[in-house]
Parts: C-alpha cells; sequence; structure tokens
C-alpha cells in the first residue's frame, strides 16, 4: 500500500531538479526554547531539508535529532555554527531569509526554485538588522506573525512538495499510513 | 504596491467556495508549552483558521492572541474547551485528526476541500486514543515526527492557499512586503 503510493506523492521531484534546502536557526536560546527550535528542526527534517545550522550551538538538541534520524531514517543532521555572518559569507547557493516584513513567497517561488543549493535563515524573536542586509531575499511566509517552525515547514513544502510514506527498507523504522490508529514497521515497532 | 498584488496571492479563494476551518489543540499543557501552543494559535491565525478552540484552557494564552488580533486584524480567536469529546460530537463538520500515522494529506484533501466545515485536531506529546477513533479522518502532513505547528500550517496551506498581504483599511495595522527591512502601516507602526 505505501509503497504503491509513495512514488507519486513525491511527484513534484520526479519532473525538475529541485534544490538542496538547508535551514539556518539563528538566536536559538539553550536554555529557553529547547522545544521550539527541536520543532524547527523536525520540521526542517520532515519536510525534505538536508541540515540544520544552529547558533549559538546546543548538543543536547542536535544529540536528540541524531537519535530522530537514526530510528527514522535520512541523513539529517544540526550542525553547530559559532559564527552565523560567514556562514552566510561563505555558502554557495541563495540566502532566503524568512521573516513576515519580506516579499510574498508566492510571488518568489519561481527564483527559489531555479537555485541548486538553498539557504532558509529563520530568526527568533529578536532578529539581527545585518539579516535583512546580508540576505539575498528577505520572503514573507504570509504577512502576519506567526511562527519559525511554520515559516520552515511551509516554505520546503512548497519548494519541494509533500513527502510520501518511505518504502521497506529506506529507514530502520517506517510508518504505514492508516486510516485509524498507529502502524510502525522496522525496528522497536514492528507490528 | 500591496493592494495591487494581494488579489492574485489568494487566488484559490477565488475560484471555489473554501471550507471554515478551526483548530483543536488538546493536552495543552499551561504551565510547560505556553510557547509551542501560542505558535500553533498564531500559524492557525496566520493561515487562515477562524478560532482555535483549547483544552484545557488557558487564559494568559488566550489573552496574548485576542491582543495579536487587535493589532493586527481579523476575527480570530482562542476559545477554552472543557470537554474536547464533547465538541468532537458537537462539531457541525468533519473532524480531521492530524497524525504522522494517518492516511496522507495529498490523498485525502481532495475530499476535504469538499466540506463546509472542517476541524483540525492536534495532540500534544500523549495523544488519547479515542481520538483515532472519533476522529472522521486520521491524516499524516508527512509520515515523520514533526510539528503540531508544522502540521497545522501546512494543512492551511494546501486547503486555503498562502495569504496574501491585507488591504489598507483591513486591520489597524498591517505590513507593506519589503525587499529589505521593515514596513508597517497603521496605529503604532507607521513610517
Amino acid at each position: 500500500m505505501a509503497t504503491g503510493s509513495s512514488g507519486s506523492l513525491r511527484s513534484p521531484s520526479a519532473r525538475r531538479p529541485l534544490p538542496e534546502v538547508a535551514v539556518l536557526r539563528v538566536g536559538h536560546r539553550p536554555g529557553r526554547d529547547p522545544r521550539l527550535t527541536t520543532h524547527v528542526a523536525l520540521a526542517a527534517r520532515a519536510f525534505g531539508a538536508r541540515r540544520m545550522y544552529l547558533h549559538p550551538p546546543d548538543d543536547e538538541l542536535a544529540a536528540r535529532i541524531a537519535s530522530v534520524s537514526h530510528r527514522w531514517g535520512g541523513g539529517f543532521a544540526v550542525v553547530p555554527v559559532g559564527d552565523w555572518k560567514s556562514l552566510l559569507r561563505t555558502y554557495p547557493g541563495a540566502v532566503v531569509h524568512l521573516t513576515m516584513y519580506g516579499i510574498p513567497l508566492e510571488k518568489v517561488l519561481p527564483r527559489l526554485a531555479r537555485f541548486r543549493q538553498l539557504l532558509l535563515v529563520v530568526g527568533g524573536a529578536k532578529v539581527p538588522p545585518e539579516l535583512y542586509q546580508r540576505s539575498r531575499y528577505n520572503v514573507a511566509v504570509g504577512h502576519q506573525p506567526h511562527s519559525e517552525v511554520a515559516a520552515v515547514a511551509v516554505t520546503l513544502e512548497r519548494l519541494l512538495g509533500l513527502p510520501g510514506p518511505l518504502r521497506p527498507g529506506e529507514a530502520p523504522q517506517r510508518i504505514v499510513p492508516s486510516a485509524r490508529g498507529k502502524r510502525v514497521v522496522g525496528r522497536g515497532g514492528r507490528r
């Protein structure tokens, strides 16, 4: 069941080469918002980003996400970043700052989709003003206050499409879509 | 500029009648995760839900969201819910539980779009098993662990489209999309 439909669910990727996307989260506060940044990382991973750079670094958070990738598959990792400005300068692709003050995502999507590498940058409550200057695009996912988790997820979904279920063998454990209840197949979850 | 483009950004709504969507967040822990539930509420509001039912109730959170709606426009509110099972029973539309174990969103979207009213339900870490039974649909926004914030945002975006900028007069204060920096027009933010 899952195998039969997973191809079509990922149909956008079959039509054209998709950009490789990474996320940079700046302004993380290790003591205060581990859960929120964890959700940013999990959303980045689930919707197809290759990695999440994190400033300032947070080893515990990185370990939690590594454990998720270990169980649920894929090579996604949280990469510690001491100097985010240096990362922006050297990144070999377009830097896209997600901010409600930016230009509409709908408008800029066709241009973003042409890049081979994209870095989506999300800040916390207080974003350093330089970020607006150092980014190639400042892009609004809606023009209302909401959430960096939502901004990352929706942007990735619009760029890469909705991720379908995995096929057998693609991850140590995987979900088999179910109308009621939970079906997990694989290590620790076989039913 | 904002007025000229906002119509086309909301183009999906011009083509067919869209469902009226509400969100129900169950398993909120007022002491522990006010920020995460705040992000669920803000994402629900920004991506076009009419209201968010919250169980258990959290007056402080509801007040914070009311203040956002007061400034940034729209009638979105957080509605306290003591008995969520009763809400599910009496809701005059389809109940859609968002869970990574469910059937793919891509697959069920055409059916959801035909309802006049939808209630999107998201749980916390531990979801009561009855939720799977009492929901008309159990729907997966990707089949990986991520975030209720992302699940709500992506589902709303797929159902209703990306929200464009507001027109003059639509809210006390509104953002004028900008390639660099911040432009807010209206009470307290005029520039």
